[in-house]
């Protein structure tokens, strides 16, 4: 049995499948949600669909590739047509914040070449205003001691991160700085404020950059919010 | 017996080092101009001066080892007074090209948390306007053709840069594109322009953070200009 939050979720991925026409390069997200949304394009594919995948993170690309969806890359295509990706906040103006699962980077780059980004989330990550949780961000690791003071300066919280006492590393080979600001009032300047530091490569604040956001809710239902 | 343009690197470089006070942390930059600035530096320390480097590349560090510098970093010293440092090209503006070396990301961090920065360059890289020197940008090697995509279309001519025909690697282990502008008229818009496209690390482009310029000049002579 699946409990509520797992119903919550597949209800959002598999929604957002819905949008995808034949023909179509797709981006594949990172996350427990966007696994949904891979597990149902693979389906579709199985049934003819004919699409090409450009996945934002290896776990991904492999998931992919257990189900059949044939992948691409920037090296042979600069087309993305639609993007489908999770998140850990959205809010009402449906500015995201990402990077729970640590792949910020590639999400945000093909997110930004795609034509059509589709975010998709549980009803618990809809919230008036982004910043409960906190927000990653990715930086070289030379220097990362420096970056972390400076980012204290801004307001927040940071914490270099950790997985099994070890420092994580991202697909990238870069470190991740989560930073809990508990209230981002205005994303667009908070992420200014951290880009504008040498040595943060990206921040996890997707800033009117989703046309489409699926809401999955536990009772199965989904609400689509557009831009 | 040294040529002229040897000359104005030495002449550069060695003033520079004339405005190095005991007790301080200095940002040991990187290329064929901050080598003269370090080894007097070197040859400071080993008459008495008591300073410590952070050093902008892994050539430099090895260089300051080899002449007895002592080396700190951000992990033991937040604190950082000085940073000396080449450019590839200076406008009168003291705005500064780096980059051509391929250390600009870690040049930038340096540069970024030091108190002073002071640029050095022989008198021919002095510009009227930037630009004539391409600009490098530091990439992450994910997604970097489409990245290079996105470059064409703000009025550059981008070549991923490659060393004996394998593509080169920086320190941080992401490529370099170099951008020919011919002219770069307005250098910050430039900057946010190209640091907006996700998977772009750092720009060469350094704007209004040099404090002091020292040019050197054929005959031994230096000038010092101030911002």
């Amino acid at each position: 049995m699946q409990d509520q939050i797992t119903i919550a979720k597949k209800a959002a991925g598999e929604k957002a499948a819905e949008f995808i026409r034949p023909g179509m390069v797709v981006g594949l997200g990172t996350g427990s949600t966007a696994y949904w949304a891979i597990q149902k394009i693979g389906a579709m594919v199985q049934q003819g669909l004919d699409i090409k995948g450009i996945a934002t993170s290896e776990a991904s690309a492999q998931l992919a590739k257990e189900l059949g969806i044939p992948l691409t890359s920037f090296a042979e295509t600069q087309r993305l047509d639609m993007d489908i990706d999770g998140a850990d906040e959205v809010s009402e103006r449906l500015d995201v914040i990402k990077g729970g699962g640590g792949a910020l980077l590639r999400e945000k780059i093909v997110a930004f070449h795609s034509k059509q980004l589709i975010i998709i989330a549980d009803e618990h990550k809809y919230v008036p205003t982004l910043g409960n949780f906190p927000l990653a961000v990715e930086v070289i690791p030379f220097g990362w001691e420096v970056t972390n003071s400076k980012l204290q300066t801004l307001g927040c919280v940071p914490t270099l991160r950790k997985k099994q006492q070890e420092i994580f590393i991202t697909d990238n080979g870069n470190y991740i700085i989560d930073c809990a600001f508990g209230k981002i009032e205005n994303p667009q300047q908070v992420h200014n404020a951290l880009h504008n530091i040498p040595g943060i490569v990206e921040t996890g604040l997707f800033v009117q950059m989703a046309h489409t956001v699926v809401l999955g809710y536990e009772d199965g239902s989904t609400k689509v919010l557009q831009r």
